[in-house]
């Protein structure tokens, strides 16, 4: 290894102390320190062939397809909530939008901006959870980047990461693709991820089994697109939660969408903990859920494609495009009436992701 | 406009006060305010094609040579600083990165942090900074993201950027390639950017005319790679200043270096600064300077299309290759003595970019 053998030459006769040690300003400044953070926690945890190349760059082969990149901050407090962390978060989020451009992601880039003081072994916890999580999406991390910001400032870890993938269908796969006639389908309840993080740092301790739905959906969406592969729209609804993405969609398409309440999946524990918190389900994050709006003829094929999915067990029909009201969101309640479903005003959902 | 579209279907009667505004928690929940932020603040001055679509994600054309990819996380302190930004620093830091892989950088992706409260109008300047400085890069900054933390959380304005390109080279340039004979050659005058960094947070006000000598190094590398196709490394000393990116090489190469200080470019208000705060400028950091280590034989045509680039006027040869102490870097001083150089230790230039 590269780094080892950088690590080695810089002089570093102790080994990191993971298990007691914590980050220092020296771990930032791009010498000996650096040096060893690098090669005995990130690259240990994180490696594969690319990452090994140990230059501050990788260099990996053509993409002959269409090329997909997004890139997303991660700054979710608490770090750690069940079901996933800050790393697993960092992973699925931005996989998860470049899967979204209907692209299989192939690789990530990772930015770490670390509090002085933050425990090493948190820290190795979280690359852990990462690399486990990369190798759940099949990606690879191939290169990356540590700051140390001062105690005080920060707030232990961000991560900003970036994915790059290569489209797998032949059209543009977008928010503005959405038709009268189009089928909504989501691939499982909603809300879980951004009421997990919320009752944590709420302090909810009423005995719910919240677990956030955090997941890597690449594999998901290259069925989706074998078994519908004129489908329209991917979009995962995170910030805001559905309600915010169907508003987007419909803005950018300049179509009406019509939810059916009845069919949206809600846990139960979901739904209790909106109550007692005054939110909504429909506002609140997922971060392993995706909406997919297909042709009437290929909904059938796409919700089956979602249901075989290891994280689409939950997949439903819950709405329908048409051509009135376009730029808005309307919903048959379960009370048989209509209500508008606006965008999330104001902030609701801090740093839940 | 998408962005445009969306803010406006968002209901948004107000525009963005720009002038007197500031950033809160609301920029960042994914809900009206941060589609108002993104279309009105940053869609507007990275206008783009790709960033256009709208997505989360940007789907751009294959790429048919290998991918070159790295990423930066950026938390300078201050923000502004003579010669560019915080901004202008997250562009050129991330270019240069892919550059250094013998690559041209096409895109970049751009992930914000920002602190509640933070003005916008300085949000607003750093983001047309980045702007400029990508057209002068020629690269298209084709996604990005925002999230929000609490006052008294981060520092203003984080940023990371991933850069993509494409290699020029048909052989890997790279930190292991140097070999005995090769010759390394540095762009211009060393120490700029670290010195004025630490200038400003020292207050230091003695009259110096220091300017970070921060810039984007593409052109230069393609006219390199044009003149020396054989170039075995390219590489910016940033963190940790040409003393410890040349440690690295060596390490990673498994050669010595020897160094002239005689030949290496020093402007006196560096060398000033460096003794005023018992800084070396060896190890204080530029963001404008590449070092090339290229065969004998085209050394000269190496350094003369550095000359001929605008960042490459005070290009140097400031030393050779060779076997002898490999893994070390020795420099004849001087007073003609030889003295090693050894990595930066500790936390020299904590946080200058």
């Amino acid at each position: 290894m590269t780094h080892d053998l950088k690590a080695e030459r810089a002089g570093l006769g102790r080994r990191l102390d993971v298990r007691r040690g914590t980050v220092d300003m020296t771990h930032g400044s791009g010498g000996r320190a650096s040096a060893q953070l690098i090669g005995e926690l990130f690259a240990k945890h994180l490696t594969n062939e690319w990452l090994a190349q140990g230059h501050d760059g990788a260099v990996m082969p053509p993409i002959v397809k269409p090329v997909a990149v997004s890139c997303d901050a991660h700054v979710v407090k608490p770090l750690f909530f069940p079901g996933g962390d800050i790393g697993r978060l960092a992973v699925t989020g931005t996989v998860n939008d470049v899967a979204m451009c209907g692209a299989k992601p192939l690789w990530l880039s990772a930015a770490f901006i670390l509090e002085e003081g933050f425990p090493l072994a948190d820290l190795e916890k979280i690359v852990i959870s990462m690399a486990e999580t990369a190798k759940e999406a099949g990606v690879a991390i191939v290169t990356g980047d540590t700051k140390v910001v001062e105690k005080g400032h920060g707030d232990g870890v961000y991560i900003a990461t970036t994915g790059i993938g290569e489209r797998l269908t032949d059209h543009l796969v977008s928010g503005k693709a959405a038709r009268p006639g189009d089928v909504v389908l989501v691939s499982g309840s909603i809300g879980d991820h951004g009421m997990t993080v919320m009752s944590l740092r709420e302090g909810m301790t009423f005995g719910t089994t919240l677990v956030s739905d955090c997941a890597p959906l690449g594999r998901m969406v290259e069925a989706i697109v074998a078994a519908a592969p004129n489908v329209h729209v991917l979009r995962d609804p995170t910030r805001g939660g559905l309600g915010t993405t169907l508003n987007e969609i419909a803005a950018e398409s300049e179509v009406g969408i019509l939810l059916h309440e009845a069919a949206i999946p809600v846990k139960d524990e979901v739904r209790a903990a909106c109550e007692f918190l005054g939110l909504d389900p429909l506002f609140s994050a997922c971060e392993g859920r995706l909406i997919c709006i297909v042709p009437a003829d290929e909904a059938d094929a796409a919700l089956a494609a979602m249901k075989a999915d290891p994280h689409g067990a939950g997949a439903a029909k819950v709405g329908e495009v048409r051509s009135e009201g376009p730029g808005f969101v309307e919903m048959e309640t379960l009370m048989g009436g209509r209500r508008m479903v606006d965008w999330l005003t104001g902030e609701q959902l801090p740093r839940i992701c």
